[in-house]
């Protein structure tokens, strides 16, 4: 996020009341929090200056799979199991591989719908594109907004193929990889590459043939490139459509948690999570004050047409820029 | 880029007989050279710099395709088809979905192989993690060093799914998305991620059922989400594995780089592809420079557990690192 502006700065008051009304559970004030963070507008920063300190409460759980794995269901029986132990739950959904057809925002009515309005599950579809830093940027703040609002439990779905996504699913406490039965030896290369970051595996669609032949590929995987830790990653038989196996999820869950609470390992990942996402923030805002200061848009179009068209180079271009800035 | 460093400013008759070697087609030359700028060594900046005076000249094609849609076997063809007119080619594979299997490097062996060891086709997967900045920071340089070093024609393929992928095949002058017959309802998600920046649709296995099926629904997103060119991107039917089509693929690029010189619109296209690629180069060159000033990485771990420990909020440092800075 970019740093206090004088908007924030000189609004404190408003800015309490926000929290307060998202400490409180309105569902309104959450979507307007969500959204402002979403599209980086001046109160942000503020605001997740504000809520911080409420944050690090939740259990924050990732699941990522190939498109097709049965994520969305997943994720929604998921809720449905915590939900009925009386836990508040937050979903952001991560799909930049649907931006254009809007349909974000028609699966989001959609699976609303089907929690019928419950106001203890709340899902945001993530499907902005071009923004300065990009999904990667904006999902932590969208979780740490959730996190201060006081949800329980925070579940973020995500396609399991590009680095953003992988950035995305590493920012949870507990990582869920789903898999499923069939899906063909391309599928085997999106698995090898997500292998790593896997702390419970789902096999999916477990009724398709093929499931065992999926478990076995795991343990192989997982004979290649063991873990540094002496977790050994539980796999999970699921049908996603009839609930089957979300029980024994849940309970792989609260192990792992449990897990990371005795060995200090769920610290340690915090504070990793941190560095990367510290540098994260400089980088962005470092550039916006440049952007916003020494370097104008026309500035910028000029110096892209010169470069294009071989007048300038572009190292000689930046270490220029950077010398005006005066940094 | 970081800016010239002192090792790359001091050595410029090392960088001018590197240099010279890449011109004149040494292959161990080039295989240096991308190594030095995916690895982000310090004489990267120098010979970027350097070689920037004779880019600009080679036709940069990217594809871009769901796993399994034959990508690879496509570039190897198409190269080939290439080489046979005389063309100097260069293969830049972007696949992030498989960095721990250690796939990239046997790939690029089995791949060369198939190639008889041809000088004139250099193959480069490109599979690094967690370097600062990331794939679509790298890859540009990439292509820079295979363009200035005389490629006539550079081929960069990548899955087509997460935004770092989709960010990479927009560096090149012609985009080609790949699609298969037979994927089912999920894949067609992808395509709808996708479909805006194609400028030539491939079906590849075309033998098989449901092609004409995949081109009508190419037609009916076209006509949906329509261009602001004129260019109607063609659709091509291939079977990369026999070699169908790859004449007609090769016809249908050298026809979109025509219309791309005739309407000046492949100046507009570099001319933004600049404009995103300064801002990045921005984004780095400062963060590296606070990483190697005012922030050690000792601090910046002292720093990520405050935060997790809750005894600082990032807002507060991140602000904190860039007064201190001077900036």
């Amino acid at each position: 996020m970019t740093s206090s502006t004088s908007t924030s700065r000189a609004d404190p008051e408003r800015i309490a009341v926000w929290v307060s009304r998202l400490r409180s559970g309105d569902a309104r004030a959450l979507a307007r929090a969500i959204s402002a963070v979403e599209d980086r507008r001046p109160e942000a920063a503020g605001l997740l200056r504000a809520l911080f300190p409420y944050t690090g409460r939740a259990a924050v759980v990732g699941l990522t799979g190939a498109p097709g794995a049965g994520k969305s269901t997943l994720v929604d029986q998921l809720a449905r199991e915590y939900r009925s132990a009386g836990q508040t739950v937050g979903i952001v959904a991560v799909d930049p591989t649907s931006p254009y057809s809007g349909g974000a925002i028609l699966g989001d009515r959609i699976r609303m719908l089907s929690h019928h309005a419950d106001p203890g599950i709340y899902i945001r579809s993530m499907a902005t594109r071009g923004a300065l830093g990009g999904l990667a940027q904006t999902t932590p703040d969208v979780v740490t907004v959730l996190d201060g609002s006081g949800r329980d439990l925070i579940l973020i779905e995500t396609v399991g193929v590009g680095q953003d996504e992988i950035d995305v699913v590493r920012l949870a406490d507990v990582t869920i990889v789903i898999l499923v039965p069939g899906m063909g030896d391309d599928v085997q290369t999106i698995k090898a590459g997500i292998m790593e970051i896997a702390d419970i595996f789902v096999i999916n669609k477990s009724d398709r043939e093929g499931a065992e032949r999926v478990e076995r590929e795991i343990r192989a995987m997982q004979s290649i490139s063991p873990r540094r830790d002496s977790w050994s990653p539980p796999i999970v038989r699921a049908i996603a459509t009839s609930g089957d196996g979300i029980g024994d999820l849940a309970a792989a869950i609260s192990e792992y948690r449990k897990f990371l609470g005795t060995t200090e390992l769920g610290r340690q990942k915090r504070i990793e999570s941190w560095r990367e996402r510290l540098v994260a923030m400089l980088r962005e805002s470092l550039v916006r004050r440049i952007l916003q200061t020494e370097l104008r848009e026309a500035d910028l179009t000029r110096y892209a047409e010169q470069i294009a068209d071989h007048q300038l180079d572009p190292y000689t271009v930046v270490d220029g820029i950077i010398k005006k800035s005066g940094y």
